[in-house]
């Protein structure tokens, strides 16, 4: 039995990405494993009951893909992971990580988790939404706040 | 930066536990770590309106603790794993796994996850409730049900 083929890391810009970037690799290394990057841009919410909206929020949609393709760019190239091993999606975070995991014939998600209690919990972090309902085995790497 | 140096399986005796127990010896293999067992036995849950029932409640956890030692010892020999490394203790399952993470410097929790939604999600399975508040990464192995 392999421990992992395929490592999926969650990304999420946020300032502790580092931290589960480091711990992806050493599983990459450890496993010899490949280990492939995604980031969900979540659609924008505009207020639907104007019309004139509608151009701005595809722009903006189209611009924010774009931040964060430039974004995991940068941080592929600071780690040394390869182009096709990128992936930028747009929608509801949750379903798109479990999509493409499932697609990528993914066996091991790695997400970052904050631990938090009370009602984050109850509100449901992205670490907690992608447990629930993967199709495969799941990583929370903790984030130190 | 070694990937995990101490690994804490937490075990439920439930049918699934082979295939949570195959992914922690992979990894333990693999990444050349240290593994514990622990299982946790909640206390039994009496009608405390009738105090006739204290004898039986003490004897009934006694019993318990003792099944719960006997089954992890045959686990602990199926596997290979170490009398030293086989923890059976008494309480909360969420609070006595974070304290005894915390206590043996345990560096990644495996434990099983079903992966259920909706209102299981807000009840908080046994794997979410200690994603949160872990003082270390968590691995939730995938069961098939």
């Amino acid at each position: 039995m392999q421990a992992y083929s395929h490592i999926l890391l969650a990304v999420d810009f946020s300032n502790n990405t580092d931290a589960v970037f480091e711990r992806a690799l050493t599983m990459r290394k450890a496993l010899n494993a490949r280990l492939s990057l995604v980031h969900i841009v979540e659609f924008v919410q505009f207020d639907f009951s104007s019309e004139l909206t509608m151009p701005q929020e595809l722009e903006l949609d189209q611009e924010l893909l774009e931040l964060a393709d430039k974004r995991l760019q940068q941080l592929g190239e600071k780690y040394g992971i390869a182009d096709s091993e990128r992936i930028v999606s747009q929608g509801n975070t949750k379903r798109e990580i479990l999509r493409i995991a499932e697609e990528q014939k993914v066996d091991l998600i790695v997400i970052g988790s904050h631990g938090r209690e009370g009602i984050q919990l109850l509100l449901g972090s992205t670490a907690n939404a992608i447990l629930h309902g993967a199709p495969c085995d799941v990583l929370a790497v903790r984030i130190r706040n």
